[in-house]
């Protein structure tokens, strides 16, 4: 399945508890697009935070981003790792 | 340690090859700044790579980039993990 790093911007002043629920309210929905959130990182400071999929397609990630309430500003697909 | 995702921009056309490569210029210096580079992803077609470390501070990360010759164009500390 395609893997893909997600950025949210403006998040600025994030907490721990904003961040987990942001992310489980991405979890609870996630299988009905056939994506799986993997991980979420969050500077409050700069207000950056980065999730990292795996799914069928960009739009479908942010299908669910969209549905949880908090859309991505970018969506990139990352076929490499290392 | 504090966490950092940092964020490579022009790296257009990357191939699995040398994203591995860097990593591991990376990963042989490491160690004299206290980093610890986890992961790396890269999209070639837009050209980014996100890499994910820990260390003791931003500029330390940015340090051992500099020297293995892919300076970062940014570098975020991410203390929220979900």
């Amino acid at each position: 399945m395609p893997m893909f790093m997600d950025v949210h911007r403006g998040m600025t002043g994030v907490t721990a508890e904003q961040l987990e629920a942001a992310h489980q309210a991405d979890l609870a929905i996630q299988a009905e697009e056939n994506v799986h959130f993997q991980r979420a990182w969050a500077d409050p400071d700069s207000g950056h935070v980065f999730c990292l999929a795996d799914g069928p397609s960009r739009e479908a990630v942010q299908r669910i981003h969209e549905r949880a309430g908090h859309p991505a500003d970018e969506i990139y697909e990352v076929p490499l790792e290392a």
